[in-house]
């Protein structure tokens, strides 16, 4: 096992793998920016180097800084936590270039997995089924409008390079396509620095369901059930659950063979999440593969026991899987809730401040991951996830009920902080969540309902702003 | 169910009964003392009612002022808790008589096990093994001394209406014994106002195993598996585990089908434990039972997935259970430490006091029962017990891991306020218990191990004292 490891990242994430490396005997060195010096990880860690100010472009998103920071420190292995540089090919080939063991897959199947379009074909070849659209980069304007018009309206136009919920447009009419292709092409070189983007069939009712997969370098993968990511609010996911509800028998067994076929065609190494789109039908489309630890993977860490952080590190520290597809096994259901300081009443602005109150939910089968405390100030210049709140019940319903009174009970003030709570307790409640008759256009539901009392009228609600 | 339901206790039992009722649509009734009005479920109740001062035989123990307050408020049950009048036959009896559901076995059943000596005839005659001993009360301290010698020692004198570990006392020599026998009863009687006394072989080095069970009303039962409860001062739990490690293989098998036969035997309704003695070489006997939700109940809830709280209120509700047997199964391993205010330094002497800081541990699989809060005031009239701390994992070494990081994190502050999560992290790093091979003696051992670097040599270590 590593002897010591940097954790390139902040937040709920970065105490998360701190205590997965602590339980496992590992020293950890955390890194930070200005604004961050006070967050929880800074203490908890053996070490803390801060690596530069608060944007993240000149602290957790700068190679030098955080690679130089990993070799001052000693450190043999660098895990990236989610978001940031988990997913840069470029920085998991400078660290193995300096000697830093990256904890997750090796640069070259990141790169590859990070090209949507070149992942659509590689999973495509693989036998993985994909919805209607492009296989190779589009060349012009004019062959994307034609491949749109082919596949039939409404389509999606998503970043080649983008991923996570951002720089993607739903267009529904033909007449609308060229000025959302152009939009989308800036917007994705703005967000990811490449204008490339690509064209799929768009399910306007689809449910976002994904399969976590472990695979290590000596050809083992397997996968470990799904997670129903459907309640979203413009494709950032709010509320996560395992089991999905109410899918067709025997689906999820075909979208975790599927997707453990993909790993090992791409030759993915480590913690892996292949999303798919189900439709009203019960059909499933591959959309993409995430080479990291998701925020979400908590909920099946919950119905599976397996540590996924632990995974990650034995895997990387070049240990053969123990587990087998058949240890795998599913108990009961596990929710996960996000805990946003945000302002659901103005459009879920973030309300950054002092968190004069800090109280997580506790008791049986309640799991809060953060790096929230009494008198923690969230900084401006980050998302605003502040917790997860996860819980555990024999059954969906009783895990529903279980989140009820576990939302009820957090307790986070502040002056100006608002937090996603109440909002959450409102989709927890919604009859057809409670019911699992939901699909990606929830939030914008009850955004709808809240608004106007009654109106069910504005059609379909999944936004396409990234 | 329940409409409302008063809850006739304090500290973390207390919110952990409200937060099941809440979770199940009940609503609570907190009582409380003069000295508890800040206590967690007092906020956290839908109602609170102070009952009393300070001492508890005007407030948590006072049947009139208890049940008064579950009439005012409207209560259709009362759940007991732990301790204070969990076990007291004449305060189930009271609720009944007013229309108030007892949330645990029937009075009857409570009075004849509660009464120790009864207890071992009817459940030898339900078929358990127990240790030699007096069946009947003993009319002489003649007779129990011609008893003593025919035993052998050493032996334990216990009270008659004692349990949880209070009112007994080991004698090694026959010459000891008449001294011991009046000191038992006069601690009994001033204990339990009864002083009678029964007496038994003792086993110096064995393990404190217990099987939970449920029953219903209509003569269903099950167990849940065993507790080893064996890490012990004075009698008292520090941590507890499920499985039990080390265990011949079958045994608790065969004492979870005594204790099933025992419920059944005695009538017993709702959830209780079975405590057994097992000796270095495999052999176990029954040595009480508690009608009640035990501390440690956690470690099963952990390892079974089952609410055991949730449960009795849907028992004493008058629900049959839908567990069965098959359905129960053990999945990985899970411990308890009781993070008490206490001065591990001066032979555990309580600190209370206001708590500056309070962080409870956090993060995958671990679990905290507490009614502590940052800036809450531990009241100086009651036990010590400030916190549970809960970790799973799918083994008992990772879980040791888990434990020992949690204890780590773990972070209560306050002007001469100690606790005992430093010897809790001494006693989780001990080579004994982590290879599972202590029995009741391992604390005794580890604080004469700290007293006297490297001896070894005072011999069998279990205090005698209440």
């Amino acid at each position: 096992m590593f002897d010591k490891v940097l954790i390139a990242n902040r937040g709920e994430i970065a105490l998360r793998v701190a205590r997965a490396c602590r339980e496992m005997g590992v020293r950890t060195v955390a890194v930070y920016s200005t604004e961050d010096s006070e967050s929880a990880v800074v203490s908890y860690a053996d070490e803390a180097v801060r690596i530069g100010p608060g944007p993240s472009k000149r602290s957790y998103l700068s190679i030098p800084a955080v690679v130089e920071a990993a070799l001052r420190a000693g450190a043999d292995a660098v895990h990236p936590g989610y978001g940031f540089l988990s997913e840069d090919a470029d920085f998991a080939e400078v660290c193995t270039d300096n000697g830093l063991v990256f904890i997750g897959p090796p640069s070259e199947v990141t790169a590859r997995l990070g090209d949507k379009t070149a992942a659509r074909g590689l999973m495509s070849e693989a036998g993985l089924p994909l919805l209607p659209g492009s296989l190779d980069p589009l060349s012009s304007a004019e062959q994307a409008h034609r491949l749109a018009d082919d596949i039939g309206y409404p389509v999606i136009i998503k970043a080649a390079a983008g991923g996570g919920g951002r720089g993607m447009r739903v267009v529904h009419d033909s007449a609308e396509f060229e000025a959302a292709y152009q939009e989308t092409r800036a917007g994705a070189l703005a967000l990811f620095g490449d204008p490339q983007v690509f064209v799929e069939r768009y399910l306007p009712n689809g449910r976002h369901v994904e399969i976590q997969v472990l695979a290590d370098r000596f050809g083992n993968a397997v996968h470990l059930g799904e997670r129903d990511c459907s309640v979203q609010r413009r494709h950032q996911k709010l509320i996560e659950e395992s089991p999905a509800p109410r899918l067709p028998s025997g689906l999820v067994e075909e979208m975790g063979r599927v997707a453990v076929q993909g790993a090992l065609a791409a030759g993915y190494v480590g913690a892996g999440t292949f999303e798919f789109l189900v439709s009203p039908d019960g059909e499933f489309s591959f959309m993409e593969v995430n080479c990291r630890i998701q925020v979400e993977h908590p909920v099946t860490e919950m119905v599976t026991g397996v540590d996924l952080v632990q995974e990650q590190l034995r895997i990387a520290a070049g240990h053969p899987m123990t587990l087998r597809q058949e240890d795998v096994a599913v108990h009961g259901a596990a929710l996960e809730c996000r805990v946003n300081v945000e302002n659901p009443d103005a459009e879920f602005a973030p309300t950054p401040g002092v968190l004069r109150e800090f109280r997580p939910a506790g008791g049986p089968f309640v799991r809060v991951d953060t790096h929230g405390y009494p008198g923690y100030r969230v900084p401006a210049s980050y998302d605003s996830l502040l917790a997860k709140l996860i819980v555990w019940a024999p059954s969906r319903q009783r895990a529903l009920d279980r989140m009820d009174r576990a939302l009820e009970e957090f307790r986070v003030e502040g002056a100006g902080v608002r937090t996603t709570i109440g909002f959450l307790r409102e989709v927890v409640a919604d009859p057809g969540f409670r019911a699992g008759e939901h699909d990606t256009t929830i939030v914008d539901r009850i955004l709808r309902e809240r608004g106007e009392p009654g109106s069910r009228s504005s059609g379909e609600g999944v936004s396409g702003a990234a």
